[in-house]
Order: C-alpha cells, then structure tokens, then sequence
C-alpha cells in the first residue's frame, strides 16, 4: 500500500527533449530505455525515473548500484548485437538536466571516429526495417538474458 | 607474503598516454585516481587496475560495484571542491583503449560550454600551486570522509 501511494505520487516524466529526440523501447527495474532518433550511430539511452535526478550522485547507494547493473545488461546487449568496437558510455546532461546516460556503439571509421559523437554529423534518419529489428535484437537481449554477469 | 606475490605478479601498468597526461591523486580499492594535466576544467580520471579492461563491462560484476562507488565518492568530491554546475562523467577510450572514466566538473560559460569538452580548446597549463591546493582538496574529500551514500 505505501509502496503504491509512492509510485502513484511519483512525478517522474521524460524530459521533453529527450522524448522528443528518442524513441522507448521498454523500462527495467529502475530506467527507461530509450533509442535515439539518429542512424549515424547504434545510440542508446538509459534514464533512471527518479524525479530531479541530474546527477548519478543525486541517486541513493541502491539506486546507483542498480543503474550499474542495468547499464551493463544494456551494454553487453549493444555490443553483441552491433558487433561494435569500442562502447561510449556517458552521463553529460549540459543540455537536458534530467540525468540520462548515453550507450553509444562506435566501430573504427564510424561518423566522428574517434572523437566523441555529440555534434560530430547532424543526425540521420533510421530506416524504419532496420530500426525495428534492432530493438527487436536489444529487447531480446536485455529482457530475456538472465545473468547480469 | 602471498600478497606481496600477488602484487608482483599483477602486470597491470597504466597506460603510457594516460601516464604522460596525467598526475597521480592516489589508489582507491580498485581504481587509480588522476587529475589531468589540464587547467581549463577540474578533470579527473578513475582507471581501474585491471590488466587488459576496456569496457565497463571487462570488469566483473563486483568490480562494477566497486568502480560505481569509487565514482560516486570522486563524483561527490569533485562536485564539492568545484562548486560546479554540472559534473560529466564518461568511459570513451576510443583512443587509449586502457578502460578509464572521465569525471569532469563544469561551470556554465566554461571553456566549450555547454559542448563536450574533448577537443574543444588547447590544454592549459596548471598553475602548481592552484594544482596543489587542488590536488590537497579532493584527497582530504575522498580519501577521508567515510560515507559513500
């Protein structure tokens, strides 16, 4: 009953330039897994549904350890699944304050290689096949696999 | 004895380019700690001693853990000592392949601001006495307050 109160009084929304510039694929325990509006890259963002959360720090010890955990299910799916190889991984947040943590596949002479990818090409639509079947790919992965290890 | 065997036979080793762009802070339990030379922001950086890591996910799962709460208690430090505006916190290593974790502090207007700071301006030299004070700051934080959370 207090933990139901809780979630109904919970305010946690997705940042509206985040909604507006991803699409969910689904929620884990404590984030929601989003894949960003751009080809240029295998792009992943996972955003914990704590209300005013900016940084991992503004988590609790649970919290984060469990952002840990989630970021390396996530991770690992990615990387089998894009066959990348390097991961990028980063909570920035200088533009969106709502804290978000970037999962991004890169491969050696990808767009930007081997800079950073924020700002590096101005974004590229996803064919609609392609994008379907790498969530459907990710999902697989991140949902059924059992082990966190 | 066994420990000291252990030790001796550990080849990690930090990786030359970090060695040469950095100061050393101190060994946390699994992580070394070095601010970059670099006096354009507040940088430091957490690498793990763990011959042959370069993704998060190389680490084991009490590994993770552990890098989760070294990066918290830094995070936490660093946000302190700076009175920043934002932290960034990010494992690219599309470059240095050695697995190592950026925790920057950034104020609005700084140098690149609100961009990514990697590639934005030419390193600046630290001012030694600023990079002690600094240095002397972030030790007394981590290594002596007690609670992670």
């Amino acid at each position: 009953m207090i933990m139901s109160n809780l979630l109904t009084l919970d305010p946690w929304s997705l940042h509206p330039q985040l909604a507006r510039d991803t699409i969910v694929i689904g929620d884990l325990a404590l984030s929601r897994l989003l894949v960003v509006n751009d080809a240029n890259w295998p792009w992943l963002l996972l955003v914990p549904r704590r209300q005013g959360a900016s940084e991992i720090i503004d988590l609790d010890e649970v919290e984060r350890a469990q952002l840990m955990t989630e970021l390396a299910r996530v991770a690992r799916a990615l990387k089998e699944v894009s066959a990348c190889d390097k991961l990028n991984v980063a909570a920035l947040g200088n533009v969106v304050p709502q804290l978000h943590v970037h999962v991004i596949a890169r491969r050696s002479g990808d767009a930007g290689w081997p800079k950073p990818i924020w700002g590096a090409t101005p974004p590229l639509p996803h064919d609609p096949r392609e994008l379907d079947r790498f969530v459907t790919a990710i999902k697989r992965k991140v949902w059924i696999t059992a082990e966190d290890s």
